[in-house]
């Protein structure tokens, strides 16, 4: 009783936060039909400060704090990345006009992170005076990295499996002298990613050897521009002093750029929407559920380190949040490259026009009340 | 004789503000010959930050008034945009080589307003620590809209009547036999914008009912960039809770933004005065003229405000400002859809090259020294 | 002994300065192959802000100050600006396989000066807590404009002198009746710029005089994009009252603004390493020579006036830094059109990927070392 009334009251609250506040206005005036720009290279640096402003928050927490602390968090941030691509693969790919391939590459997509995502969950938990471990943003990779190698690899053992069955059909059709190609029926988008796929191919799939290579995949999660700059600033913060900096410059510019980010984040999934008409319905009913699902899963899994470990609620907020999110900048290139024969308007516009919104205006809210009203009652 | 002296005293005290300096700072580099460049895209996020900041401090204030206050200077505001749109009619339309619907589109221009002149004449009130009533950004959409719909309402008005008077020409010549197609000598830029034109005719102009729909014209400027991220900031402020971003990021962002698009206005004014020998010189009289007759007529309106409604002199300057200003941003693609006939070398380099220099540079002094010699006399 | 272990400590505690982290963090993330990128817009506005400034800072500084105090300091910045030019003429040009022409271009472009560079040392002493004059960044432009018009006379004439010697040998040929036309086999680059060449060649050699006009060069370094930024920061910190929006935008923004420039020089350092193999290795040995050869030169000229006319020895510091540094953002479009023959693969080779991350890395920390070692000694 005492718990729901808490729960109900603070969700509401929350409604009110500028952060959402943001998104929802940029969706509301995208569908209002505004000719507002916020131009690709504002959004490109934006993402780079804000990501450099977690990335020297966990550094300098990293520096100052016992790593032993955060090894519990960590392993269920891996577990949670793992798991969520095989929810994907047994669930999602089971129902009717859904492509197993596009629903590996979608589940790939929901396990990786959204920087975005967790940078309006840190600062809705500060509006909130929510105390969270300050190396809690450094949980990033330890879920977006072996999501997307789990989505890539269990692609390739499918697309493997299957090829040596349509070539035992081949061969078995030579046998009977039949004349008819087999046409690639499955792969319609092949011809888009071509030198990608060859050279993954090649890579990946050598005659003597079948097994898929994870470093190349980790490598180019690592790689990737989000992951560059929160590792840039980790790095910075062990290593270096950048206190003066970060006080002076990251963190008080960290709300407001973000506000930018959450403004065209809403437009964008506005604009996407109607790339999931193309794609069979079930993807929607996916992209409501399954951040929920993901998102609790990891809340159950911080509570265990929250009441063993002493992990703080507010960690247990983020490592749900993060669990919840799905990738919207670093995800697409790597799954694109990964899983060439998947269709990006399946995972993109699952991920950018409902996953996203439903993690930062439902989800946050929701976790944060449990957080709460667990805290509270 | 106090008036007076008080009056000179303050305007020469403004030319050492640092907004103003920044603007004829850049007319001297371009002057000068600098190679220096401000991205295109630094500009659209700094306008877009100006914007919001206006929207968000006028929702804020909003939310937290009486709306009452609001009606009087709102309403002068309408009348002024109005007002002005006929003043060019009947007068710079009526002058030597200037074509009518060239002058209807000037004015239409000199009735919008442009947000960086009233983010000026908001820093430099705030330099001089004069009072003004917060909401006074607000007033914007009352006197920009306004302008735009008379101003292609107006021009429509007149080519209807051109039109009919062509056609009853053509239909008695026709009668004479005459056998030479009537050229549409008045339309040189006609081929432009045919695209838009065709939407425009067909929109507007069908057989059937030969009015001009004054909806679309509202929606096209509602859902212009500025206006948007102006309202967009607005609604912010009304229905979320954004003093946290707005205080540690757009209020303390907002002068220096404003420096450096006041650099680029001053480098824009100087490249755009060459188009303006291309057309009538008496667009330099009005781009002059205009801006003060225009700036005193809303002083008066806005003193009737003061005398009654305890509207602040502040508040005055404000109104004043912008009708003064000319816009620079959301202005000219609305009338170029709208009045595709009007020639944008008149009225873009008319505004950007002598309206805006003229309302920041010595109309925002003139007034704000107006107001405090009226205050302190 | 004090001395030196004051030094070595210093030396040892700047590497951890967040200003170099940045630095090397860039070339860290590049040399892993890190897909990061920071938009050439961005980088443009930084650059901006940074050098405006450090424009306002001297200007304001200059306003409230003696100025001839900044005599000898001044002259000093030229003398060393001119003589870098004829070290590089009389050094670098005399190894085996480096070219004349390309040698003294490279001479140019070490003697101008890096507002990035510069930039960092102010930060750096900050972070230490050296005091040096405000107007101290002012000295940029005695270095940088002398060094450059240097550098490009001295190749005109050089150029001049050769085209006469090949004249003379020309006709002498021609008496001896051979056929074969003289291949200018030293000019590789010349179809590259074939405009600015031209440009060039008709302005300054024309047949009656043959000397280099030494204003338009001027003019041109005047012109540039860091430059302009900078003496229009200098002239309003003389002219108008900038201390707010200095003190709310340009001075709190420095320090994180240079700390992604820093991020973008360390990647761009990287990326040109490559360049640097395609030119004679005796450049390498030059990059990281000339930064010390040069800082020192000015170090000792500094304080010859720290000595005499107590200018302080944060200000000797910056004298030497600036010296060290080596242009990369005005210097290489000024040389380019000066002394098209010259290859830009060597000049901004050697400057981009050794010379600055020298000039940063290393000889920022040594002369503050020195510096403070001085002093504490």
């Amino acid at each position: 009783m005492d718990f729901w009334s808490f729960f109900v009251m603070d969700f509401v609250k929350q409604l009110q936060s500028p952060t959402l506040g943001f998104l929802i206005g940029g969706m509301v005036i995208a569908a209002l039909g505004s000719q507002l720009v916020i131009p690709e290279s504002i959004c490109t640096i934006i993402v780079f400060m804000l990501l450099t402003k977690i990335g020297l928050t966990g550094g300098i927490a990293i520096r100052n704090s016992n790593l032993a602390d955060m090894v519990l968090p960590a392993a269920s941030a891996v577990v949670v990345g793992v798991l969520v691509v095989f929810i994907a693969r047994y669930t999602l790919a089971k129902l009717p006009k859904v492509k197993t391939i596009d629903a590996i590459a979608t589940g790939g997509l929901f396990g990786a992170v959204s920087g975005s995502t967790m940078a309006a969950a840190l600062t809705l938990l500060e509006e909130q005076n929510i105390q969270y471990e300050a190396w809690a943003g450094a949980l990033y990779p330890f879920m977006d990295i072996p999501a997307l190698v789990t989505a890539i690899v269990v692609a390739n053992i499918y697309l493997n499996k299957k090829k040596r069955n349509t070539a035992d059909e081949y061969l078995s059709k030579q046998e009977s002298f039949s004349k008819q190609p087999v046409t690639a029926g499955d792969y319609p988008d092949q011809q888009d990613y071509p030198s990608s796929r060859q050279e993954y191919l090649s890579k990946q799939q050598s005659p003597a050897n079948n097994r898929v290579k994870i470093w190349p995949i980790v490598q180019e999660s690592l790689q990737g521009s989000a992951l560059s700059a929160m590792l840039l600033g980790i790095a910075l913060g062990i290593f270096t002093r950048p206190e003066s900096v970060y006080e002076s410059f990251y963190d008080p510019l960290f709300r407001g750029l973000l506000s930018i980010l959450m403004v065209v984040m809403g437009m964008e999934a506005w604009s996407r929407i109607g790339e999931l008409r193309k794609v069979a319905q079930w993807y929607v009913v996916y992209s409501v559920v399954a951040p929920f699902v993901h998102g609790l899963i990891a809340f159950g899994l911080g509570l265990i380190a929250h009441y063993t470990m002493n992990f703080s609620l507010g960690g247990v907020v983020i490592l749900a949040v993060i669990a919840s999110s799905s990738s919207d900048i670093s995800g697409p290139p790597t799954l694109r490259a990964g899983i060439p024969s998947a269709n990006p308007s399946a995972y993109i516009g699952a991920s950018t026009a409902i996953g996203t919104p439903i993690a930062i205006g439902v989800c946050i809210p929701f976790f944060i009340g449990l957080a709460q009203a667990l805290g509270g009652g």
